[in-house]
């Protein structure tokens, strides 16, 4: 595909059909959006270990720059719970929490993945997500929401603690536990009653009570919102902030501030392996989520044209106070179900926040951080499916283990170590089962011209003849394999004159393969055996041409393996079928 | 295969059934191996940052046991360029070279090196050694010969210098240039050019004067030592040893000393790395000698077998001064035309090596270091083969960028670099290339049962039915891309009431593709599209029984692909061959 202005700024190809309609499916679904990103904002802003300002100003310019350069009809861009988690462990390695260089290594950590995002984009490289299997990226987002809920059981008790590990962050609260704090714990222990009740129980009670299916939906997306001005509203009316509860304080009123990255070689040096870790897993969460939501309207998004969306939003939290962002699942999903027609509902959420940064800031002062807590450890928990375990299991040991592995390593390494594990793992397991690639012997399917492994099913086959159907592409891992397969079977059976490779699942022969191959050739001419192929693909046959190996070969290249057969039988009249 | 004590020890087979006639042949290999050796020896422990006599203890024990372990009946084991490069390399970056520590670890990297090969063994894991492709074993080889050759270039000008990288010689020779003495570049050239003309132009001479094919033969494998006695005579009838050329000086006399290695566990970090490579580069280069010559007789060598011998000859040379040994080319090829016929012939050469560190050794006091540094030259770069680049890169660009990455990145960063580089890279091109597979549109092939590519052959289709024959196995990496391009077919061609996948070139279906077909399938049955399955393999078939994905499929599974072209009219008479 082409770049052209327009393919770059999809802006460009809606906004000019833009009418009434649209606009007024878009301002609902903001107005509900936003009331759904102001608290989550905050709580993730909490998790990041950045000021809860910055949850906001995080949502505001990147939304409008997705909106211009993103192809999702329905994405709302902004702070989600992995990525934050990832930014806190990432910027936690550079900088103490709470100090300046802390806030200006997350703009730092936001500025590199929206230019490794972009890069990735302009390359057209966006394929390389894919090499996060299903499995990995399922593991690493049930280990990263427990981590996430056990990170935030401390704020629950209100005590301190820590760490990027399980074992780390379950220490911290060992040490720490005495000191529990019973009006948060109070708090805490309501909310996530509350916010509990509101995911399970709000709806049927709502409908229950006589509220119709809009406005019970409408209520339950709020729930958050009456966990917060019940709990703020508690702790100024009995002065819980002077009894140990600790409060979200001051937040600065006012629009989202230019803030300027930092570019020290070493910190961009620190940040560039967990910035790139950020931006795939980012990109992949947000393509997911675009894609499933596409799909529900026969739409189609360019996952290529999405890294170029994604990076110009994290570039723009770079500079304007966030940290990084991507297109969050919730928020999405809300603003798809809310209506959305047009990126542009984005933009005018956007509109929602900026005002709420301008106007609504100091009503949070009481707010406590037991709440947000609260909010967040909800929201992770129900990312936590542990079905993908038994659904692997049952599917595949290789499956199973990479989901486990991933696991495992997030909650006892951290989220980088986790997803490098994955990945690690994921390949090397799929390469070790291409290194010894799985060999059957065939024989014609009566009645057909169709030949099939003699152990699964009634064949015929011709004396003499070993037809070998070899199920994975020739290349230096299991080239050699290949090689004394064929020749032990013919050191087993003296008998064989003729040996056919069936070359349907032979995608490539590399250089390596091609020497293997030429050994066996004449390994297999010094023993008066002849080798043949069949079924060899035009893009392999195309790279064999130039090669010594097919002047070399005694026997032929046939094009389908039933000719093979003929072709062997009329050579040797004395072979009959058994 | 069962472990047995037999298996564990070959020599329990081959030394039942030894007698005279294979005792004269080995002893006569012997004899003129060990000839071969005694400079050999020197000269790479020299190499390897070494005392002379480590080279001689690393050739007597090592021997013997793989005499007992090994499973190669001519291969020689000792010493070797490569290995005593990467030694240099590995252990001067934890001790300077001629301490007693750096001798220390040069034990350690033998014992670990020794315990990974045995390890590797026991676990029948030497297959693994196949993830080095045959191009960046052959890009290595030319990068380390050349390595090699010009870090002795300045025993040949008499100059200081060192370094692990291309430009750090080049650098230390530049520095040092002025410095050059003129007796040792004298003898260093006079050696350089008789050993040339030894390996070009001796043979033809001995016969032209009247030599028979043996006799030639035998004073031309005589040559080093010829080199050796002339220099070591010249340096001290003229005393050039005052005149500024570096002797090799007091050899201590005895038998190999018992020795142990460094077993800190900072010393065994630091070589940890290192040992791995030394161990897999050994073993590939050991079991490609081996195979080459057994296949010769029509022997079959066992590789995980292969693996225990080296493994016991590197702890062998780890207890007796030696460092770490693999089995060499040149020495084995003169073992095999000397007709050794069994690993008894090892076994008389590890006593003929014995005999010459208790008497010889004082004999070599005035042996110029510029004699050996030209043994090493010429013995390297005859392994430097750069035809590798041409026939890569004729076959395929991909192998010949492993092979040039692997040069230059052994070459710009050293041994170490240069395999991780080359394993590296290779194995990515091979992923990204099967995450963007061949899928090739087919057709039947008239008057056959055979389908192929409508783009090579002149093949027969129906009428909204499209048939694609996926060249790939479907796993996380190229899943998504599978389901996009069928999507994306559909959405270019409307007519379409039929699709058929031919799996014949599907060795697996993983967890994720899995999903991805799940997704397929549920998009194709929303559009009223019919999804078929054809030639799926035996393997892959049994994985997707227990899966959702057969029961929600719309279309059927066919043994074959003209099964499902069969059903496929029957099911629709109005569909006619074009």
């Amino acid at each position: 595909m082409r770049l052209s202005l327009t393919s770059l700024m999809p802006v460009l190809v809606w906004g000019r059909r833009y009418n009434r309609a649209d606009l007024s499916s878009d301002l609902t679904a903001a107005v509900i959006v936003t009331m759904m990103l102001v608290p989550q904002s905050l709580a993730y802003a909490m998790l990041a270990g950045l000021p809860p300002q910055a949850g906001i100003y995080a949502s505001v310019l990147p939304i409008i720059l997705y909106a211009v350069f993103g192809t999702s009809r329905a994405l709302a861009v902004g702070p989600v719970a992995v990525v934050s988690l990832m930014t806190a462990s990432a910027v936690g390695q550079v900088a103490a929490a709470g100090t300046a260089g802390y806030a200006v290594a997350a703009l730092t950590l936001a500025l590199l993945s929206g230019l490794m995002l972009i890069a990735l984009g302009l390359l057209r490289f966006g394929f390389l997500a894919n090499f996060l299997s299903h499995p990995v990226i399922a593991g690493f987002i049930i280990a990263s929401g427990l981590l996430i809920a056990a990170g935030q059981a401390r704020h629950i008790l209100g005590i301190r603690g820590g760490g990027n590990t399980l074992p780390e962050i379950l220490h911290g609260l060992w040490l720490n536990i005495g000191g529990t704090n019973t009006p948060t714990l109070m708090i805490g222990l309501a909310s996530l009653g509350f916010l509990v009740w509101v995911r399970k129980g709000m709806k049927p009670a709502l409908k229950r009570l006589g509220a119709g299916e809009g406005l019970a939906t409408l209520l339950t997306r709020a729930g958050p919102v009456f966990a917060i001005v019940a709990t703020t509203a508690a702790v100024e009316a009995l002065g819980l902030h002077e009894k140990g509860v600790a409060i979200v304080g001051t937040i600065p009123q006012g629009l989202p501030p230019l803030t300027l990255p930092g570019l020290s070689p070493d910190l961009l040096g620190a940040l560039l392996l967990p910035a790139a870790l950020i931006s795939i897993i980012g990109f992949v969460e947000s393509v997911s989520v675009a894609q499933t939501l596409a799909a529900k309207k026969r739409q189609r998004i360019d996952p290529d044209q999405e890294l170029i969306g994604l990076g110009a939003a994290n570039i723009g939290a770079a500079f304007t106070g966030g940290f990084p962002v991507t297109g969050g699942f919730a928020r999405s999903v809300v603003n798809f179900d809310a209506g959305a027609a047009t990126p542009a509902a984005g933009a005018l959420t956007a509109i929602g926040l900026a005002l709420a940064a301008l106007a609504l800031t100091p009503l949070l002062y009481f707010l406590p951080q037991a709440t947000l807590a609260a909010t967040i450890i909800v929201a992770v928990l129900s990312l936590v499916e542990p079905a993908i375990l038994r659904r692997t299991w049952a599917y595949s040991r290789r499956d199973f283990a990479s989901v486990l592995a991933t696991i495992l390593a997030t909650l006892g390494f951290g989220v980088e170590a986790g997803v490098s594990t994955g990945v690690a793992l994921s390949l090397l397991l799929h390469l070790l089962n291409t290194a010894r690639p799985h060999v059957a012997e065939v024989g014609l399917v009566p009645g057909s011209q169709h030949f099939r492994n003699i152990q699964r099913h009634q064949v015929e086959t011709l004396p003499g003849v070993l037809m070998l159907r070899v199920d994975e592409s020739l290349y230096f891992a299991n080239a050699r394999a290949i090689e004394t397969m064929v020749l032990d079977r013919l050191a087993a059976d003296p008998a064989i004159r003729e040996v056919v490779l069936m070359c349907s699942a032979v995608n490539v022969i590399d250089f390596s393969a091609l020497e293997s191959l030429e050994a066996l050739a004449h390994e297999l001419a010094a023993q008066k055996v002849r080798l043949h192929l069949s079924e060899v693909k035009g893009p392999v046959m195309d790279r064999l041409q130039g090669s010594r190996f097919l002047k070399d070969l005694n026997g032929k290249v046939f094009l389908s393996q039933y000719d093979a057969w003929r072709a062997i039988i009329a050579d040797a009249p004395t072979v009959h079928l058994e």
